[in-house]
């Protein structure tokens, strides 16, 4: 599509926030609700849908239709809505369903916009600490208990000095927990389960690498664009796009990622 | 030693939201800041020291010195210091200081209080979420962003639908994985990596089980008070006293221990 203006810029912006807000207390109505139910969605595996989810994605699709009906949308819970105007929302409104039920406050909800060429504004938000992180059209900063402050990723080190995050082992296929394994065994430290909070974690400066596998592109979108925004790589495990999901490698620098890429592409993965 | 009045009981529970206040801002001054060094406290292991540790451990022995200048302390950075009361404060500024690091908002800070019989007054707080657990003499409440609530642990449900936190895979002999993995094959969901506040999460009610190995004593005093108060149960993996660390299993209820119980007692350890 041609170049977004400033005023959409503007809007666009506008409307990620006020879909961040809308989200909230969506979402915080059923946490750390003992009276919640966790439905299970795929009969072979453990992925809860809440209550949460769909409230908080019934709430920011009012929020589009009010501010930006001509964008089309995608949400993790009730799918693709087409648009006319070259624009897609991509919205996860729960990302770490596993972390929600669990009381654990690292889930988030996930909200990017972007174009043919990918996403172009993303934004992570953690309601229950009040904590939000964005990233897309000249903007990058993080927003909690502590006030506002830029992000800005982790100068390069050497893999040895890294720290490594992931939501293995629990994710992937042998071959890709292998892979991974090499990884974890060559970086200083390696941490799991923290879901989309561990992106937030590279774009504040605090991790070098995120590596996960499995992902929709609604689980990566968002943090892609805030990732990129603060200076890091974001690719998947062969160095090519990663705005669809699947394997995704995230990287403080241009340095750790080719350093962690090596490492990866030398796994026969199908 | 004889039974603690109840001038003593306001006095300790009155010291211990003394001592989370003070080691708020000597821990955040530190937390997610860029010049943070890690010291080496172990040649054969990661076992960063940052000065958040140490600054918080002052802060709380100043206190201690002022309200409570008879009462032993052990802590872990500056270790024991004897008393006359018969009451020792158990203290661990940083529990998890790998996640603290990271900049996770998952470490907190452990403050306990005890005689002979064991721990009698807990406290996890978590000073960025602005988050304090505390259990002991009649108490059992949580404080944070959502204002506070009691604290109650989880109904009796099957192991089948239980959900296990541990810190594991990373800590743990080969023989101790073995058993954990053994308890995480029966289990409904299996999260990792979230230090003390794992523990919380169990009084809280949301999940059922936390299994550890490897701990000391400032580890678990103060989850086991807190935990205990809530309505749970806490022991080593052979159904013993886990006030000196090692081994630890903490539960929600009775009937949820003996099943896990069952399960880590198989376990050929050492």
């Amino acid at each position: 599509m041609s170049e977004i203006t400033s005023q959409t810029r503007d809007e666009l912006l506008t409307t990620a926030l006020a879909l961040a807000d809308a989200a909230r207390p969506a979402t915080l109505a059923h946490f750390r609700d003992g009276a919640l139910v966790a439905d299970n969605k795929h009969q072979d595996g453990f992925d809860p849908v809440t209550a949460a989810d769909r409230d908080a994605e019934t709430a920011m699709r009012a929020v589009l239709a009010r501010l930006r009906p001509e964008d089309a949308i995608l949400g993790e819970e009730f799918g693709f809505q087409p648009g006319s105007s070259g624009l897609t929302w991509v919205l996860d409104p729960v990302d770490g369903t596993r972390a929600f039920l669990s009381g654990t406050p690292t889930w988030g909800v996930l909200i990017a916009v972007g174009d043919d060429a990918g996403p172009r504004l993303g934004l992570i938000d953690q309601p229950f600490i009040g904590e939000r992180f964005l990233g897309g059209f000249g903007e990058a900063w993080a927003e909690g208990p502590q006030g506002r402050r830029p992000l800005a990723t982790r100068a390069p080190r050497p893999l040895s000095e890294a720290i490594l995050f992931t939501t293995f082992p629990e994710v992937g296929s042998t071959a890709e927990a292998a892979a991974f394994g090499d990884l974890a065994g060559r970086v200083k430290l390696t941490r799991y389960g923290l879901d989309c909070y561990a992106y937030a974690l590279v774009a504040l400066g605090q991790i070098d690498l995120v590596v996960e596998a499995g992902l929709q592109a609604y689980d990566i979108q968002a943090p892609m664009a805030v990732i990129e925004a603060a200076g890091g790589v974001v690719t998947d495990w062969r160095g090519g796009s990663a705005r669809d999901g699947g394997r995704v490698l995230a990287a403080a620098n241009a340095e750790i990622h080719a350093a962690a890429l090596e490492v990866l592409s030398r796994a026969p993965l199908d």
